[in-house]
């Protein structure tokens, strides 16, 4: 996509190898100029703000930070009070792979696991825990459910599944966060109106992630009830997340949110991934696994090729999830060349 | 001295209204471009500590962090205990402008207030204070002093002020930690080296600044004292902390260290403050105050001059220390034009 | 009062070295036999609620826990968010005696000093501050005010202070908390009702002391703000405080309500003080410092005097104040043979 | 054993619903009177220690707390850093019965859950969890394991199993914590020495309990490793655990140590669990569930029963663990005549 004239990229570990997409840079730079008012008193910062209110269709708060744990952290602990605890997805990125951020910021709230396939919660498994000791001193209280979309094995929950947990949330008055740090990945597999993948399905609060899709660092914390907006102002500055030169972010953020950057960004990913998908099906002794929705791809590969593609320089994760399986992911900034010389060198090394 | 054909600057409210020095953004832009390895392990971060172990004189641990509040709040964690209290001035930031970061990241270690001279802790005060209660249940105990170099007030430590405090600490078995948000300024105000400036006083951790003077958002925490790397490492990524795509501060940083662009950024800043100072105190009626030996200037004003001021449209902080007093703060963006515009301007309205 | 044929009492370092009234041992033994319902569901903890519903002339929340420290962290982080600050007198106990307990409980929010004279709150003090920073995303917010009755000098506020610091909570939307570890000895020195006392004058929660003044180890956090009980509620169990054998706190807290035993005791400490006080001024070379309002005194006693007391095995406070000041405290179990006797040796020490 | 003529107790719904023995209470009248030093400088705390030190064959360190949550929480908050995580059992009492006080005390850290049969962790699932994810940054690092003995089902930890989980901590450099709530019931059952079945299995830190063997409230913290001494004194006041009347704690705990007092109430309440089972074994459609080797019991009754014996008034739990599944828990209060009696009522039930 962005240098036509560069070898074929062989990283397939994670979408955050990339950079950020060259219209970003542009308006990184032609933000620097000058003087600005600090700590999102700026016109850019406030441009974000409106850009996200046109975007989901209704006025919502925003809360600018550069990293998704911290947009999710801050999120959980505008919503759960110190004895709350937040039921997710065993394969969450908030379970495994943030250090515990959230019991950090939230005090000490606890996670409480909800198995589902496709590391989606089921729903009807958190309808029957979600009400579980109820006023209980003796248990921490279930406050909230946090679901991921995409998830972290690349499927997407359908507008239904959504729609399921924010109903079971309502019944049992939790509140809903999403982790979207890979939202736009999953807006447009399902093809439908970022109001229609959150507030119209309940959510109450959104990490809206730009990091993985085309920025180098900025993701919003997207607040549909507003009324944790106080909660957020304070713990964002209290964690260190608030910026004085917020440009930084709202730069990164405009960009990103301009001209649909970020929605042609997921599509080329995602398009990527079923290329790889595609292609990687058609070998011999290759398996497919799960749902290929987004921009992540699993799938078993015989040891002797998973060795040779290491040989040859490919970088992916693969010793994590069992003998053979292989967890490839594509970004805005993998193209087709890139896609294409990999499969043709599995095609090779298994003849 | 980036933009000379721009319209002077009237905003001396702060240094954090500039944007980044022009190397800055050219390493930004160059850095972007390809596959990078995540979360710190790129080449880029592994210069950055490389280049600070050349500043300070010997093996340092580094951590990137894009804020002056994460900087301070992640050091004094994993120098102090839960039942610890840190020492540090009245006047200090950490005090008074971060929204109680540095407890919530001790989870409820205090602040102790020793107050001094011209917003530097005093000696004597601090020998006094820092063995009271050792060892008695009742009381959090004083466990680390932290200093700001220079000050909030434009005042800057001499070494052997520093060097008193760090034996003090030392005495006391105290850790020591440096808020560095202006640490440039303060050097060369000095004309010392960094590491006298640090660990020969007895700095056992330092917020090296950068945010203020010359890039977008990125702060280095530099640990002399090694054995609190494990603390920082996983307590920065708890919270948030840890960028996945590093590269937009260890870019940004590598800049700023390259070809001394951080000292004579700070060489401009400071030698804006001064000749701002020689300019006012040639007014009648001005009275400059406290010491300018940063790039920070308190004065008092006649209430006409500063209300003409403001309607012109300049900006600066007037309301906060009583009666007519002034802060004017400059950055290695301000230029004599935008110094002499000023003075031109209140001569004129003092007449 | 107890016991009548034991060698009179030289310790008087504090209200704590005393045992419980005879009473509360005999409501012990009896609620011990037979079974009963834990966690505070058994019929003597509910008649302990009653008991204070009647006390304080309303509807209360009632959490009992072992300590004035529990009662004091526990009420306060019901009241303030981890971002707020609780407005407090230097001399307070929740600043210095407790070892950063409402820190650790409100998970990092601040204690803020207002000075003023008797260990008292300035009011007009606390109105020039209570508003400061309102709103600033930098400054952790006030959001409480805490107040000591009696206070840790052993004077007691007037209806008409607590009212006036009532008022302006009001007026800035803070929550008021007082510290009643001497609650009963402020009461009988005022010779008011609890109501007036409390909530007729704008307090919000209560921390009701019973361990100072006649059991071994009780005190009641009393919500007159029931709004805060869920809070309390999760916080006190999460925080180790929620008995299983509640009976152990309910029946001393019982008996201490019965008969007015509580106000009994606190009438003989506060006397005792008294008797103290005017025994001493009448010694050559004592000066009685402060008002004695409830069961402290201090005095200032010339350094022999201070030494021969403590050569003839007498206890007391004695080297935190300055030279030759002095504390003695007063119980409930102090009898007049135990005054008159340090009376006596003291007079005799001075000729 | 205490009440010889009362009518039979039908409740068995807990061990803590039974008061504290006779010398109990006759150790707290007698500790009641005159003046005592506070905070634990008096000689009865001191005794305390040397008794446990004795029982325990070593020099220990001891901290009393009232409750068993206090006990676990600060014992795992001594032994882990807020980044840590805690291996242990879903079955716990710190993962179930705690209301997330082990996250609140130790700032976050988590407990992470390793299943086994009989409420027990399975050495070979945790031996291989126990080094997983080790100094990667993303994850909690597992700091601490703790097992409960006896269970929460009654069920208690060979000699060996605590040995094998030992060795295991050992080699992963983890620390050991024994939630020893009902530690007489195990020790009585195992036959062993308390040193065996601590330290010399490899024990760190446990929570030596009384609350439900006997007294009314008071549990004591006893480290073998001593070096957690210093966190565990300040944590202890800072959560409101340090009582200034120290005798209430220590002469319950004394009492429960003089005589083998604690062993002799556990061997009751054992035997009477055995007699119990023997009893309702005996019964047609009755089924004995899991091992009943300290004081609790679990079966199968058929509804009917159950239902009889509830409007007869007997108490116990039956509604958490499947259709038909009670669970009885006898105490040191129960005698035979108890127990002979709820027999004697379900055979008249069942006919």
């Amino acid at each position: 996509m962005s240098n036509t004239s560069r070898p074929p990229e062989k990283v397939f570990s994670s979408d955050n190898i990339a950079g950020a997409s060259p219209a970003v840079m542009d308006a990184l730079l032609a933000a620097n100029a000058g003087a600005a008012i600090p700590y999102g008193g700026d016109e850019l910062t406030a441009r974000v703000r409106m850009r996200l209110c046109e975007v989901f269709e209704r006025d919502v708060g925003v809360f600018l930070v550069p990293t998704g744990t911290a947009a999710n952290a801050l999120s959980l602990a505008a919503i759960t009070p110190p004895w709350g605890a937040v039921l997710c997805h065993p394969a969450s990125h908030i379970n495994n792979d943030e250090c515990g951020a959230p019991e950090f910021f939230m005090h000490g709230a606890r996670l409480r696991l909800v198995d589902g396939a496709d590391a989606k919660i089921d729903p009807v498994a958190l309808d029957a825990v979600a009400g579980l000791k109820a006023g209980d001193v003796h248990s921490s209280q279930n406050t909230a459910v946090s679901i991921t979309q995409a998830t972290e094995t690349g499927s997407v929950h359908s507008l239904d599944e959504i729609g399921q947990i924010g109903e079971i949330c309502r019944r049992h008055a939790l509140r809903l966060h999403m982790d979207g740090a890979r939202f736009a990945n999953a807006l447009v597999s399902l093809g439908c109106t970022p109001a229609e993948m959150t507030w119209k399905a309940g959510v109450d609060v959104l990490s809206f992630g730009a990091t993985k899709n085309g920025v180098l660092g900025a993701e919003a914390i997207v607040c549909f009830d507003r009324s944790i907006e106080t909660e957020l102002a304070f713990r964002r500055k209290r964690s260190g997340h608030l910026f004085s030169k917020m440009r930084l972010l709202s730069a990164q953020m405009s960009a990103y949110l301009e001209h649909d950057l970020w929605l042609a960004n997921a599509r080329q990913a995602n398009a990527m991934a079923r290329r790889l998908g595609t292609g990687l099906r058609a070998l011999a002794g290759v398996e497919i696994m799960g749902r290929t929705e987004a921009n992540i791809l699993f799938c078993r590969l015989p040891q002797a090729l998973i060795e040779g593609l290491l040989a040859e320089g490919f970088v992916f994760y693969h010793d994590r999830w069992g003998p053979g399986v292989v967890r490839l992911v594509t970004s805005w900034a993998t193209t087709e060349a890139d896609v294409d010389h990999l499969l043709a060198r599995a095609q090779a090394l298994l003849q």
